[in-house]
């Protein structure tokens, strides 16, 4: 990546390496008290929290906090407290997760859980999330408290709820929707209201951010439940066919159930329905999701969802920022990051 | 204990039920936020959490908030939300214990890990979690806010010590006050402090209510450890040695080890270290428990912090309520509740 952006002019930056630049000093603050706010007396807690923040990911949310400051001209030391919070809410969901899913693998390594176990993923993931209220708590601001705390229960209410989903191919997509807008785009609408709220913007600006958060997130999350079906992508630091195995019901499935006959239905029942799954059920599922053009339908889903963020952003004045925000909308969905 | 108390006179009652008593309807309105905020869409969420927290026990770390409250004729109306707050942390606690445990029993009726799997009370606890905090954020104190985000940080961090101690025979005595200092009387010692701070009491009388809290907090865990191995204690609704079965290392265990022969340190290291147990062998721990009067022992630690906590009150005036409070930490160590 660095290397490429050495050899490459301003013109081919995408918009989240433009975002990463202009955020750059900014981010390092934050990094810098995330990793203060990881240490502890107790060895494995920094241990395991580094393995995890180390690792990397693109830390798209806490970007979108200092973004959403910034756009306003808002008060960069205090986001760097809100941007390290919504990070450690985010990791401490994908330590529960890892535990919950029983995955394999997180961010192109070994998943925290089979080198910690699950009783120190457990734990470590709810020391990250009270620090993450610590650090919110230092904000100042009950009202940026509340929106961060609502969004950590409906995080986690959506994650029951994904959990009550899973196996039950009789899921629909409102209900798919509402998994990932709470798990994952409830978040993102955080990360970016609390920039404008910290930024002292009226209701309209910061329910737009709010709307823009929403869009962006579960766009960004669609896009990740089809390239867990995406033969062709293998950058993402996860396995390919994690959530078939675990029998998760999202986009590329609902869209290969429609007008399905009964022979392919009685296929999903045994693979999701039981995990009842053989040599060869996964290339199986790979031809009749292509079958059903469900792949590129669930693409569409997100890119429909990503045009709606950018529509968002119309009540904001014109900006550098805007534009960006703006152009991350459409580069989210190619997700080759 | 409803019928015992309709048979005794109000000399025969004990601190706790007197402190309930007084605090009747102000537990009422707690108990009704309770229920009103474990409530959601998802059917899990307050089918899980009902299961626990109608099971009862005693509500103590609420009555606490209520009884510190009133002390110093706080606002009652605010301290239910705290009152709540801090019983919904410490359910959570208790919901990802169980899972880290792997334990059979709560609160007299079967693990809600065991009736709605590990994953459910991973993802329960993390609602109530959040929502804990949405409730303390009601409370409209960042002061507040401050101190209960910093217990709960601090109770992690002593779960996760804990699981670092488990089966390891060489742990001595300040690492074990430090995991049940940080475990258990870290959110005691806020349920105090947060009362007189909520009634603008001065620095001194808040550090006074947080030490009160820690002693007694510590002194209920070291109890609570006790009877794990109190074979003629079966109140509880925990199972005779859980604690032993896990190879955690406890005072009572902490106290048979001490100038302990080659044989008994062998037999220690195999059952808690390497958990390599048999038919007879929690018996034979018993014996040598007893043996070493390490159960004695043990109860003596608790009734030294519990006069402690009584001590840690001296610098409050004189009230119906401080007596009420400084009786609690002898009938604490009854535990016969």
């Amino acid at each position: 990546m660095q290397h490429a952006k050495q050899i490459s002019g301003q013109a081919q930056r995408n918009p989240l390496e433009i975002l990463s630049d202009m955020l750059d000093c900014d981010m390092k603050e934050v990094n810098r008290l995330i990793l203060q706010n990881m240490q502890s007396d107790v060895p494995v807690i920094p241990k395991l929290a580094e393995y995890l923040i180390a690792a990397g990911g693109k830390r798209i949310r806490p970007l979108l906090t200092l973004a959403s400051t910034a756009l306003f001209d808002g008060p960069m030391d205090k986001s760097y407290h809100l941007a390290a919070a919504v990070e450690f809410i985010h990791t401490a969901t994908l330590l529960h997760d890892d535990v919950v899913d029983q995955s394999n693998e997180r961010r192109g390594q070994k998943a925290a859980n089979l080198i910690f176990g699950n009783q120190a993923s457990v734990l470590v993931g709810d020391f990250l999330f009270s620090k993450s209220f610590q650090m919110m708590v230092e904000s100042g601001s009950l009202e940026i408290l509340a929106i961060l705390s609502n969004a950590a229960a409906i995080i986690a209410q959506g994650e029951v709820l994904q959990l009550s989903t899973t196996n039950d191919i009789e899921t629909k997509m409102p209900v798919y929707l509402e998994v990932i807008e709470s798990k994952t785009a409830a978040l993102f609408a955080a990360s970016c209201e609390v920039g404008a709220v910290l930024s002292n913007q009226d209701q309209e600006i910061v329910t737009a951010m709010r709307d823009y958060g929403t869009k962006l997130g579960t766009a960004f999350q669609i896009i990740d439940d089809a390239l867990d079906y995406d033969a062709d992508q293998k950058t993402l630091g996860k396995e390919l066919g994690d959530d078939f195995r675990e029998g998760k019901i999202t986009a590329p499935i609902i869209f290969a159930l429609e007008n399905v006959d009964k022979e392919q239905r009685e296929f999903w029942r045994r693979t999701l329905g039981y995990k009842d799954q053989k040599n060869g059920d996964f290339e199986h599922a790979l031809a009749l999701i292509n079958a059903h053009d469900a792949l590129n339908k669930t693409i569409q889903l997100a890119k429909d969802y990503a045009v709606e963020a950018t529509k968002a952003l119309s009540p904001l004045p014109q900006s550098e920022m805007k534009t960006i925000l703006s152009d991350l909308t459409s580069y989210i969905i190619t997700r080759n990051f």
